[in-house]
Order: structure tokens, then sequence, then C-alpha cells
């Protein structure tokens, strides 16, 4: 297998050399978080005297974390930590669920972010002959921008199209001879079914890889995706606190992802107890970002669930890997007393090679009772046969999810195009249990 | 006044030196220009042996015109003129009337265009210090990320924060002490009409100044927004074709648009019959991109009527000025065979005190007669008067409008809010006649 690097030196570097660069990173992070109005508080309340308290890897366990509820408390520039004047680039979550959150950087951070992006791009064998069609969401929202930033330093030919507008994606993955798609996992899948109606085959497409992202996906999906359209789908880690994508991207191994870890320390913890757990172990995931000076993240709580792969990569990227996310705090449904992820049912539901590109998950309640409806399509074929094949379907999708989440579901089966599709970030799961 | 360059050198340099430049690069964009299959062809047919051909500025008047239907024509690629693996973006417009028309940049181009961006902001007093909030569409349509790019390098602490929702942009201009806004004149008058609702006053802001683009609109428009406002708005002048804004840009004396001449040769035409007109007269804007190697453009045909001032401005600034648009050679509306501009009807509505910040034009036909509507919001405090004084409002509105475009309009009258509002480009003109 080809293996291409963006910078080969770091990207292989040895532990002793990593562990070299994180700690001189560290401590210069930590004296820069230290000129935040809301570092200096906190470090101050848990007796940290001074940022020189750092001496090796480990004493970053002195620290609190950070939690998104610090950011919110402290919007909008408590956590500032640069002169103002130095600051390029605001980033907002669109706080729809309250005090929205902001993020800071410099030139400099810039430079550092799109360069760990372009790293990630080349780890996935992009080249600057490529051509990146960008069909995510540009502006606040930091996935769009942050991929278009890394392709452009690659030197791949960057079509910024955004979402939406099917046919207008396909028409130009044509006419620009698109190689790389960058897309929700869900866009993906609801494209595949809409190619027939554009006259479009695969074979008439130029497709190398898509990276997906922005949204939560199991193993199931990607497999699903892979085999649709016979390429490559990139898993990748990132969230806006910490800049956007570019903190974890999958090698064309695909077996985890490369934290780039000269750029963050990555913890793994019990989130209940907060002690640290060792490599293997699942928790939550914690990240320190070791380079952006106008803004600080220490020990930042990102509520993923994950762990961390110790083995060696055969890519001979020494970065350690993280695991698919399983889901996160604060995804987790309660049924009936029983936790459950939703990709604990995509899993299931997108192993059966009956069904198609869709499904939806809604909770609903009938007096105490918690229901879980799980909606899935079935490709066209099977509506056309007998109708005790979809009944003996369903049983066996019934059974398959009991068996996995320990709930017993209604399974409901639609012909393709009959669910709600999305040209963005999927809304998969609808929990009606309040409103009722 | 105080007067900032960003590449004082070049901005005022002698007309010598810009003759010289112009002429340099002219040759070299010349001879670019001659390995896309279509210029190649194209100076072929017009006789022309050679790109040597070219001795003196004048000489560029032996080349044919390029039209936006050449564009079409050779979408995608006939007319890119390097190698595609140079090309670092693809910039396309919507297509919605016909074939997409393409641009391609090189990182060379993405370079040139940013710098001439950055320079345009500069010249509108922006600096390092201030906070932009960039509430252009960002993706294919290049105002937005155009404007992005530039005020990035100048060192602007940049809010990517694209258009619409109003009460989010609101509130974003409070948290962040927004200086600039770049946005479209609509959509600045809608948030006027806004801010009493969310309970914000002009003083609660740090605005600067605006600038105003992406839709055409007249110099009474642009003294309303500043009255309102009590700051600046800045007009500037720019097109997909040519890369997007950066074209033209007023600076702070605000007297028409300094054309960047470094980057460009303007020309001003007689549409009808293509002779180059001297300075000062009225024409169809010429437009050959000197720097682009991607995808060079000679002589293209903007469709914009304008003229260019060959007064010196105090700002010490050498490049020519540009006049206010004042039309497109396909906006212009032929009502029972009087030929009329939009941009007419709305100087003559927003030069009356008593409109408010929105209007609208609709054509329909009775019969073989053409009838034009003209709606328009007034100020509230009109409607709680005498019913005699909208009639004579409606009376003088009409007569003003007679006077300025020879039809007689039918002049509606709407309260503030109830006329469609944008929060992008507007669409004030409704054509109906062919539908009837």
């Amino acid at each position: 297998m080809q293996i291409n690097f963006w910078n080969k030196q770091i990207e292989t570097a040895s532990r002793d050399e990593i562990n070299d660069i994180q700690l001189r990173r560290l401590k210069n992070i930590v004296k820069q978080a230290y000129k935040s109005e809301f570092y200096k508080k906190k470090f101050h309340k848990a007796g940290i005297e001074s940022p020189e308290d750092i001496k090796t890897l480990e004493d970053i366990q002195k620290f609190p974390f950070t939690t998104k509820n610090d950011l919110r408390q402290n919007y909008p520039a408590g956590l500032l930590a640069s002169d103002f004047d130095d600051v390029v680039r605001i980033h907002s979550s669109s706080g729809t669920t309250g005090v929205p959150t902001v993020i800071y950087l410099s030139g400099e951070d810039m430079d550092c972010w799109t360069d760990l992006v372009a790293r990630s791009l080349v780890a996935t064998g992009c080249t600057k002959s490529d051509v990146f069609q960008n069909m995510m969401t540009y502006g606040l929202f930091t996935g769009g921008l942050g991929l278009h930033y890394g392709a452009e330093r690659v030197g791949m030919a960057v079509l910024p199209i955004g979402g939406g507008n099917t046919i207008r994606q396909v028409r130009y993955m044509q006419d620009f001879n698109t190689t790389t798609l960058h897309i929700t996992p869900s866009y993906l899948l609801h494209i595949y079914g809409k190619l027939d109606d554009f006259n479009t085959k695969i074979e008439d497409l130029s497709l190398k890889r898509a990276i997906t992202g922005a949204e939560p996906h199991t193993e199931q999906t990607r497999k699903k995706l892979e085999e649709l359209y016979n390429m490559p789908c990139y898993n990748s880690y990132g969230l806006s606190e910490m800049n956007g994508p570019g903190v974890a991207f999958e090698c064309v191994y695909r077996n985890g992802m490369h934290i780039w870890e000269d750029g963050f320390i990555a913890e793994i913890i019990n989130p209940e107890t907060g002690e640290v757990l060792p490599d293997g172990e699942k928790g939550e995931l914690v990240l320190t970002n070791l380079t952006r000076t106008a803004m600080p993240l220490l020990r930042y709580r990102t509520r993923d669930l994950c762990h961390i792969y110790d083995s060696d990569c055969p890519c001979g990227r020494t970065h350690r890997r993280l695991s698919r996310i399983m889901g996160r705090t604060d995804d987790m449904m309660i049924i009936n007393g029983v936790n459950v992820f939703p990709s604990q049912i995509e899993e299931v539901v997108m192993n059966i090679p009956e069904v198609g590109t869709n499904y939806q998950i809604v909770l609903t309640k009938k007096g105490a009772i918690d229901k879980l409806i799980v909606k899935v399509e079935i490709y066209s074929k099977m509506f056309s046969g007998d109708a005790s094949q979809l009944d003996s379907l369903n049983r066996k999708i019934c059974e398959e999810l009991k068996a996995s989440i320990f709930v017993n579901p209604v399974v409901q089966i639609h012909e393709p195009g009959t669910l709600p599709t999305f040209e963005g970030k999927a809304k998969r799961v609808i929990d009606m249990r309040e409103e009722i």
C-alpha cells in the first residue's frame, strides 16, 4: 500500500521524541493559559501556585478538568488568553441548546490547525492532484472551513460547494472529476439512492475516497458505504472546542484514528470518578490543546466515549490511535431503565443486508412504559415478493436488536425514500417521551 | 482624515509606473492565455499570430472580447490555462439560468486575489484590531470566501457567520464588539427595522463601517443606511468571473471605487459598437485580469454600465475610480417601450424621507399594456395621522417617479414589515408579464 506523509519526521517520531515535544509544549501552553481570567482563577482554586509546577507529562493530572459548562459560563471572552488584536478567527456553536460556546484563534493557531488537517488528508492518500468536493456547511461550523483550509494547503482543487442540492452535487462530481468527498455519512447514503434518478452510475464518477464526518456513525454504516461506492470511507475525530477537524484521523489502514500527539494530549478517564485509565480501557476522552495560544483548553472533557489502541500501525505512524466513538455521555438513551446508545441500534440494522440506506429511532411513552420504535428502509426488491418474507425479516431485526440492546423494540419496515432524509447532519433519534 | 495603505508603493504609483506594470503583466497573461484551448482558437480566428504581438497597452484593442456566453460554451474546462494540478480552488455560478460558469484559481492566483481584498479593506480604514462579521453566504459564491480571506490577511478577527438568523447576528455584534459588517444593503436595511424588537440601540453596538455588496444599490440607499446607522457604508465592485470582490473598492472618501490597476485593465466601451470610450463617458465595463494564471480572461464584457473618473482622489491613490454601476445591460426593463433600470426607481423612492427600509417593483400586463407597480414601506408614524396625508404622499412618489423614468407607475403604500424581506441578496423586481 502507498503510504504518503505530510511531515514524516513528526508523524513517525519515537515515543521519547513525542513525549519531549508534548512536555515542552505543555509547559508553554500552561503559561499561556494563565493569561486568561478563567484559568488564573481555576489554577488558584486548585492550589496550583504557578505554571512552573509542570515537571513531567504526568503532572498534567494535577490540573482540574475543563467542561463545556465552563465555556458557557465564561462566554464570551473569559478564556481568551491573548491580546484581542491577535485573534483572526472566531468560531461559535449555534447556541441552540443554551449559551453558545466560542473559540478564538490567532494567525499562528490557524496555521497549526490547517497544518494538522493537511497532514490528516495526506494520511488518507490525498495529493495535490485530487479534486476535493467539500459538501459540508461553510460558516461558523468548523467542519466546513477546517477541511477547506487543509485541502487547500495540500494543494487539492477545492470546490467549496457546501451541503444540499443533490442534483448539482452529482453533476459537479462528474464535470470536475471529483476524487474526494467531504460529507456526512447520512448524506452519502442518501445520494446513493438518488443516482438512478440522475442516470448516473458509480463508474461514471472518478471518486477515490470519502472523508465522512460531523455525525457519529458505526463501522456497519462505513462498510455499507464502502460497498455501495466501492471506495474507502475515512473516519475522523474533531470537535469545535479543539478547533474542529484534525484532532485524529484514519490512515489508509482504517484501523483507528491517529491522534496527532504533537498537537494534543489525550487521556481516557472514568467519567464517574475522573480517574485516568490505561490504554485499551474504554472511558471518556479528555483533550489538551498544546498549541492554541489565543485560547488554550486544558484537560477538556469531550463527553465522547472511546478507548486508545496501544498496538503499532502498519503505516509507520507512531501517534496512538483512537477507537471509533462509541457514543457521547449525553447521547445515551435510558429506555425503561436500560442504557442504550443510538450507535448500538445502527450497528445492528446496518449489518442486515436487506436494510437500505436510511433508518430512524423513535421513543414514545405508553403510561409509565417507554416504547422504542425502529423504522428501517428496505431495498425495494423485497416489496415485490411474498408478504411473509417481510414478516420474517421484521422478526429477524427485532430479535437481533433485542439480543444487542436488551430492550424489546417495535420494528417498522418502510419502502425506500419514505423516511426523512438529510442533506447535512442527520437527526436519527426522535424522543417524544417528554412531550406526551 | 486618517489614510491607511496596504501597499503604499503600488497604491500611489505614478501613471507611468502603473502602465509599466500593466504592460509587463499583459504580455505574460496573453502568453498564458494561449495555453488554453479556448484562447488559442480565438486568437487564431482573430488573426493574432502570436502573443508577442503586444507591444503597447493600446494593442489590447487588437484582441476580441470574451463574453459570458464564451464561458458557458466552454464549460467546464475550455478556458483552463494551467496544469490541473496547480488548481487549488474552483468557483462556479449557480447555473440557475443555464450552464454554470466556472473559475479556476491556482495557489498564486489565490494569493493575488487575497492581497487585493486585503488592500481594499485597509483602504476603508480596517486594521487588525477590527472585528469582521461576514454576513455573506459562504461557499461557491465568491463574495463570502473572498472577503473572508482578505479580512484574515489584514489580521482582523473574522466571524464567519454567513447570512440569516437576524437575532443571532445582532447578538454577536454586541457580544464580540463587531466593528465591520460585510452585508447586502437590503439585509442591512432589514436589520435596522428589527433592532427595536431585540431592545438594541445603535449606540449599544461598536459598529464603525459596513462593506455593502453583492447587490446593485443606489447612492440614495447608501445615504439612508449611513444616516440610520451613523457609520460609513462602502461600495465595492467585483464579479465572480474576475475572482469576486476586490476588483474596485472605495477609499474613505467614498467618491468612486479605485480599480486596482496593477491587477486589472479596465476599458469602457460602447455596448452597441464595441468602440472604446474615453474616461468620463458612460458605457459597458470591460475587464482584463492581469494575474490569474489558471484562467486568464481577456477583455471580458461585464455587462455593467458605468464610467471612469479621471480626477485625482484626495486619498493619494493613483488608481482610477469607477462610478457606481448604473445598471446591467441585462437588468434593464422595457416598460411599454421605455428603457427603465431598477436603480432609477430605487434612487427616487429612497430619496423620499417618509419611505422606510423596503420596496418592491412588480411588472404585470393588462392586454398589450405593461403595468408598473411600485410598492413601498412607509414609516409607521405616517399611518397614525390623517389618511389624506397618505394620499398626498402617494401622489408625490408617483410624480417623482414619472419625472425620472417617463413611465406612469401605480404606487402602493405598505406598513413597515409587510413586504418580503431578504437575509441575503434581495429580489426587488417581480416580472409577471410573461406568465400572464
